[in-house]
């Protein structure tokens, strides 16, 4: 491509509306216009790197004998009222009338189109397993569309969906889809981590969240520095303190404390957050005789509401009671000295000796406090959010915390689509069985935004080759003046470019600065630089837009570094 | 691909919905499946066939420089607002209201899109020409939407637009898209005519459609026998018959006819309809000092509303006068002879005399008329449609009539958007210019239709190699009996697979008989059949698709002759 053909559009200031460095260099490399609220083009430049994400995608599905297909995104609203996901899906599904007032929606994800196509076409077990896939346009009406990309409304996606009998045959895809994810991210170059996620209300088997490794992401994952082990910070088990419980070594004792905050009163206390435990009311499930129960955990931990409301003490969705009006004082004064309902501890809190609690007195802590000889413990369980530092439930090494960008999520959904639309198929046996279910998405736009939050400088974007908009560009200096820097850079921009390699020629009547900072800015990893003061001895310079290498090489000899550099050729 | 880890989806039956053979063929072949009314999804096969599409486009499109982006498929109704579109789009352009009540638009095209984009990022005369183009989902909400992909409301369409400060820049622009579309539908195998189109109301300076030849076609196209020239019927113009008028021979004379048919009127009279002429009364334009002027042509032609409505002394939108209150008579008893307002003769009714015409008084009809003796010519033009035999207005061969199916529209816009929404640059003086447009369509889905109206026959599709979903079949019989032929069939497989043939191995359990009836029904070019007999020679039987070409052959030929037969190799 001669740049004097296309549509670089570079900006040299930073957009003042973008906030993460993905969206200020994707509007600055050319790559993404806006054109309404979480509504982009796609300029020639971000395209060409979508192209390639949607390639290496489309490949590895290929690859486990996924099929692709085409779903409309225009989606008839009867589907959905089967499923029971035209009443329970929030404003993001933008529901639309057509111009016969009749109700349609724009798909911000396929599970009822695919499950009508698979009741319709699938009747024997000898068609399953099945895995079908697409890369499409989504659309989701975000509240707060932003960071440009990462948070579209319309944005491109894989979705892929899997039927099949048995368990054991959903397992056996996840794997292989777990697999082909690992493949995808690695060959984009990209440093992620598999984490184990909530399954959700859905009630699903397993289901696992690819993240991208970086400082801006939205998700705080855990994962091990001894094994692969990963999951979301919500997910991840908060193991029990090894050791005994200390015995007893202080008496109880009341003090006054001023204000509403936990941690305000624990200073005045001279007590450690460690040594201290945070209270609340929660709503009782209906198998427990209370109207409440109480949660108890570590003051320096965080609850952890995922897995509380898992409790089958606790009702689902997790409620806050009102504790003035149980307990007679505000929440940050409960404790569990003669609580009247069910005392469910943490297990970081219930290895606690000579701990500091509220009174259950409104201005009032206690100090000393020691379990079963002051508090009873109905249940020890895991309800907090794991720390840096923790051991890793896998039992190798301890947890570190990073932060991360969701850029995949597969999903055994099991039966929830199937059962509503029934799904099934006549088994070897002649019986009809409803087929489990499993989905399986990437991000593909959300991918290339979150290549940008892991590879950047303060010059540009350094991508990874498989990702760059080109491999190689070729900026000649002064080109315009030079005959013979004109001549070399013509020659080596046909050479490379029949040796199949994706070669920027900047050809613009541009001083060489200028050159530079774009194709830094948009980051082609290789450039090789024509100029005649080098020509004098039949070299030219070549620039690494990674490590800043610097090289003066023969002309004769740039394509057999190239092919060794970019095809280990 | 083995057909056993594939979705073949074929049917026995046609399905009763399905009134054209494409339609019929695409759901028997399992090319697509209907999701709600003109919403349909793509399965393995016809995604397959539409890609192969889309990869041919798109490599023309590179060829000729075209840059590729990707526009969102919801817009702002702002853009439309300022041009125009918002009020003047009919009830095809589906309006949505996102979560706050904001206006947008489903995009059926993206005109305002695109020149928001080059206002924005085009500001010098070096950036130009520009020529984008993006291969994206659209969306039209058709009152009636039938006949498949034909004529959906969500379809695949490539979409150019090209950018120029000069009319011969545009100019040469569309002379580059008229031969890239022509190289498209080349390479595609198709039958198909570049036809001089209507450019409409938008008053742009040339337009050409691209049809693909098919009884089945919507519209009808003239094309010479004896040149390239091609038109549509209501485009191609009317030469005047040769030679000079015949002196008058007979009298005028006044006749009663009965009934309100021209038709009815004649074979009494014993007029021949190429005799007789038939009238009508539009409004005039205001240039006019009558409120209508009347129309004459043959009453064996008809009369072409398209040309009359351009006629300067014609206003427009063409509209038909009430001949009862104008002139006291039915529509059918109006004639030249005495009117009060201009007439506008058709050039081959110019040509007449002694003929018949009505009397402008209910029930009678006069004969020999003639023209300058009985009745004035304010005006002699072109407003009827060709006819077969007619002379082709290229000046060579003789205008034949064939059905088309329009599946690529090219478009001087000149500054209709330009104007409306201020696209303009700095040109080489420093002075702002507005810039001049083209815009340049194919259906991408609808090729795939078109395709299979063309080539099919009774036993289903017959692809042009380049379309067809795979390009080989294997077949085995009764594999699952014989080890031999099992081995056979699965060596070929990988061979033919490993030199990149997109080969469909029907390792199903099925009867013989199922397995052609499938492959000759989805369209597979090339066949080979594997059979225990032959392989006691070593030999299998190739057939092709399109002739029904059967041969046996030595296995370790296969190869050899399918590089042949396919890659010219």
């Amino acid at each position: 491509m001669r740049s004097s053909q296309y549509l670089l559009s570079t900006l040299k200031e930073t957009p003042s509306d973008a906030e993460i460095v993905s969206h200020q260099l994707m509007l600055r490399a050319g790559m993404i216009r806006k054109v309404a609220a979480g509504l982009y083009t796609w300029t020639p430049t971000g395209l060409r790197v979508l192209k390639k994400v949607e390639r290496v995608v489309r490949e590895e599905m290929e690859r486990i004998n996924a099929l692709e297909i085409l779903m409309p995104m225009v989606q008839p609203a009867d589907l959905w009222q089967e499923s029971g996901r035209w009443d329970d899906y929030g404003p993001e599904l933008l529901r639309i009338k057509d111009r016969n007032e009749r109700d349609f929606l724009l798909g911000p994800t396929h599970e009822e189109i695919i499950s009508e196509l698979v009741r319709k076409e699938v009747s024997s077990y000898k068609q399953l397993p099945l895995t079908l896939f697409q890369i499409q346009t989504k659309f989701r009406d975000e509240i707060r569309p932003r960071f440009g990309v990462m948070r579209a409304r319309e944005f491109m996606m894989k979705d892929a969906y899997s039927f099949h009998l048995t368990d054991e045959s959903l397992q056996q895809a996840y794997d292989e889809m777990y697999d082909a994810y690992c493949r995808i991210f690695q060959r984009l170059g990209l440093d992620f981590r598999p984490v184990i996620a909530d399954t959700g209300t859905i009630g699903g088997h397993a289901s696992h969240e690819f993240h991208v490794l970086a400082g801006s992401g939205e998700d705080a994952i855990a994962f091990s520095d001894g094994s692969d082990y990963a999951a979301n910070v919500e997910m991840a088990e908060a193991l029990a303190p090894s050791g005994e419980r200390a015995a007893p070594s202080q008496d109880k004792q009341v003090n006054d404390v001023t204000g509403h905050e936990v941690s305000a009163f624990l200073q005045p206390l001279a007590v450690d957050a460690q040594q201290a435990v945070q209270c609340t009311l929660v709503k009782a499930s209906d198998d427990v005789e209370s109207e409440a129960v109480m949660l108890v955990w570590r003051a320096d931990h965080e609850l952890n509401t995922i897995k509380a409301e898992k409790l089958p003490q606790v009702a689902t969705p997790l409620q806050v009671l009102d504790s003035e009006k149980l307990m007679g004082c505000h929440a940050a004064f409960i404790g569990p000295v003669n609580a009247s309902m069910p005392v469910i501890v943490d297990r970081s809190a219930a290895a606690l000796a000579d701990f500091a609690c509220g009174a259950n007195k409104q201005g009032q802590w206690l100090t000393g406090v020691n379990w079963d000889r002051d508090a009873s413990i109905s249940a020890v369980e895991d309800i907090r959010n794991v720390v840096t530092g923790d051991p890793s439930p896998c039992g190798k090494g301890t947890l570190q915390i990073a932060r991360g960008i969701e850029v995949g999520h597969i999903f055994q959904l099991g039966k929830k689509y199937s059962n509503a639309m029934k799904v099934g198929v006549l088994s070897e046996t002649g019986k009809h069985e409803t087929l489990t279910m499993g989905c399986y998405g990437i991000g593909v736009s959300r991918v290339v935004a979150a290549a940008i939050e892991q590879f950047h400088d303060d010059r540009g974007i350094n991508w990874p080759t498989e990702l760059a908009p080109f491999e190689v560009a070729i900026v000649p200096m002064n080109m315009h003046k030079s005959a013979r820097v004109q001549k070399v850079a013509n020659d080596l921009y046909q050479q490379l470019r029949d040796a199949g390699f994706d070669v920027l020629f900047d050809d613009r009547k541009e001083r060489p600065g200028v050159m530079f900072t774009d194709m830094e800015l948009i980051g082609v990893p290789h450039q090789i630089v024509i100029g005649e003061r080098n020509l004098d001895e039949e070299m030219v310079e070549y620039q690494s837009r990674s490590d800043r290498d610097k090289q003066k090489m023969p002309i004769t000899d740039v394509l057999g570094f190239l092919n060794q550099t970019l095809r280990n050729a």
